[in-house]
């Protein structure tokens, strides 16, 4: 289907706004294309934001754990939890998580969990794109069946232009570091998504080495875990050098602003990673530890936090953070994301100018960035498709909340 | 008018939400009254949010200046332009501004600036609650007449539930010592709040020491600034004894968490001034550097700042910031604001559970605090009266934000 968007005023890759028709053939914007003509009116339009790093079924977990270090908040509140979700559980609760996505303007997503095709099946049912990355681990002893479980997967989706696979080894600590070498090795042999957490918390270095006499990162660069599609999140611990090299490999680091704060594991060197090159992307992690899946919030804050640390307005400006929301996430993905120009998916958010919080009507990607109140988004479009138009298109919300609350209420969250 | 509020989950000052009704008398929260009865249906009742630190006006400024610091942005940008404001554009971008605040659930302001008159008159037309606080600068020779108008403005306002005058000497580089001094001593002869900037920016207490040969916090204290009707606003560079003698002299500290971060001022020392038993309180500061108006967004940012500045997931608790944004504040004001109790004032924000962003429906302390999109607010109560229903029910938000725009485009903020 051919469709042309008329009268938006459309956010450029060079980040300027203009007042020209978007035409769009199937779920490809194009240069020319005769097809149905919607009026928007003066509104604006932006990529879909990309999300580069969640746990979208976690949303299930929101608010149960507050005012608790990562340590106890991990394994009192929610490995104990996770081990009773069934692939039902999951469905549900990454159904509700991208709904919310979604509606704030999120259109790419890289999820890393498990029951793979559940959370496939929810992006599906909402007409939404992303990575499916396994979460591997093999403390339990089952590591081999999940990687084999991930490249099923992989191979299933290996023509889907919505869902991708991708490989998720969970952590250096989850993940022997035989297994860890395995998952690079196999990766490597699919052009899709490497992601791990790495660095999170100020211990993760040290642990590692009192465990094995060796340097985590040495010992990842050494396996060729940094290479151009990985994409590392977090990072809150990573060194110069260690960027450095990251930027060398072509890796991606993917910024998890809240979450980092929240669980008090401190600021991303951020500046440092773009000083050297290194393409810097935002994740929203899970709503256990955000609570919110807000890519406006992750830009508003992720900036705040480097000028907060730095004490010093101008150390990160404006358009590279929301460089990192879009365009940026591109290059370790698989899918043309991330700008509004000929050849790349009509992924796209339509916004109303109108509203209290983007008066005055000047300087939209100031008040984009810091003023935002993502109810001002009225329209999703995803692979030419609108998704939403403050309802959602494709699912009944009503049934999808219910359902959620039930099955929150099944699975005891009190435990 | 007498008015019973049944089924709904009201936030006690303890902080548990209990099924109850509220019976409210005219303007006051009662034990018990008969009246009209209004079914909330589950709905989440809490007190509506104080912003003790703001310049509503500047909402005009939103936007105007990005990646600039601190001097630029006041010198080359903000003050040029307030030159040009007259009484009128002043009424226009306070009505928007308090607009924004009452949509985002914030009943009570502390606003510090010029054409008092017309702050008031806005407020007053949208059935807003707040202190309007005189800005003070005699910079440019015109001090005393200043004075005078602030105190003009207290005397007709002496009687008025809902507007308050208040002192609001600008800051140490604004006010010479003596007029600062005389400002402190008249403000003595009036129970209101007395406001000012204190070393907000790092280099804040270096020039005045550099100027004047003595210390700034000192100097302030020799001539009793330091009171129970004091609120200073960010103190981001206050160290620990001055906050152990703020909390002697039983001062209140307005934390605004945004606007310090994104001018690059620094994270304020809260953990500490909590810690020695400071009343701290939460502001958005204005629009030009924050840039919404909106106290959910302050706490979840306040606190996270604190987390990650100290790299400890448990240095403040979600509770202590809840109080921050409500019932702290009352010490400060003169209005029983700030908790839903018997004999307080009824101003209070009624949100909808039933949202995405606060799915599952447990622990709503945590949603609101981390999760929340204003969004849910449907319906904000101010002294009894309900002022907005998702639509405002005083002023025709149209035409505001019309007259907004008219306003915004002959100042010519293009300067």
């Amino acid at each position: 289907m051919s469709m042309i968007l008329k009268n938006g005023m459309i956010l450029e890759e060079d980040l300027s706004f203009k007042d020209r028709d978007l035409h769009i053939d199937g779920d490809r914007i194009t240069d020319f294309v005769q097809g149905e003509v919607e009026d928007l009116d003066g509104m604006i339009v932006m990529p879909g934001l990309i999300n580069t790093h969640t746990h979208a079924a976690m949303t299930l977990f929101r608010g149960i754990a507050e005012d608790v270090n990562l340590e106890e908040w991990l394994f009192k509140y929610i490995f104990p939890r996770e081990d009773k979700l069934s692939e039902e559980d999951v469905y549900v609760g990454s159904l509700l998580g991208f709904m919310e996505m979604i509606k704030n303007g999120i259109t790419t997503f890289v999820d890393m969990y498990f029951f793979e095709d559940a959370i496939a099946q929810a992006a599906k049912d909402l007409g939404m794109r992303g990575i499916v990355a396994r979460g591997l681990a093999d403390t339990d002893g089952h590591g081999d069946r999940k990687l084999l479980l991930a490249e099923n997967f992989i191979k299933k989706h290996f023509n889907d232009p919505m869902i991708k696979g991708g490989f998720g080894p969970h952590a250096l600590y989850t993940c022997s570091n035989d297994y860890f070498k395995e998952i690079v090795r196999t990766s490597k042999d699919y052009d899709l998504p490497l992601t791990f957490h790495l660095f999170e918390a100020p211990n993760e270095r040290d642990e590692f080495k009192k465990r094995t006499g060796i340097d985590a990162f040495d010992f990842l660069d050494s396996i060729d875990a940094f290479d151009e599609k990985t994409i590392i999140a977090h990072g809150t611990h990573l060194n110069r050098n260690e960027l450095k090299i990251l930027s060398e490999r072509g890796s991606t680091l993917s910024y998890n602003p809240i979450s980092n704060a929240k669980l008090g594991n401190g600021i991303a060197p951020i500046r440092t990673a773009m000083e050297v090159g290194v393409n810097v992307t935002l994740g929203t992690d899970s709503a256990a530890s955000n609570n919110s899946l807000n890519i406006f919030n992750e830009m508003k804050f992720g900036i705040m936090l480097q000028r907060a640390k730095a004490e010093n307005p101008v150390i990160m400006k404006s358009s590279e953070v929301i460089r990192m929301a879009t365009v940026n996430a591109r290059k370790a993905l698989p899918f043309d994301v991330g700008a509004l120009k000929s050849g790349m998916l009509a992924d796209l958010i339509v916004i109303d100018p109108n509203r209290l919080s983007t008066l005055p009507k000047k300087n939209f990607l100031s008040h984009l960035l810091y003023a935002f109140d993502t109810s001002a988004i009225v329209k999703v479009m995803i692979g030419g498709k609108w998704v939403y138009d403050e309802n959602f298109l494709t699912v009944d919300a009503r049934k999808v909340m219910d359902d959620f609350e039930k099955t929150v209420n099944k699975i005891d969250l009190s435990i």
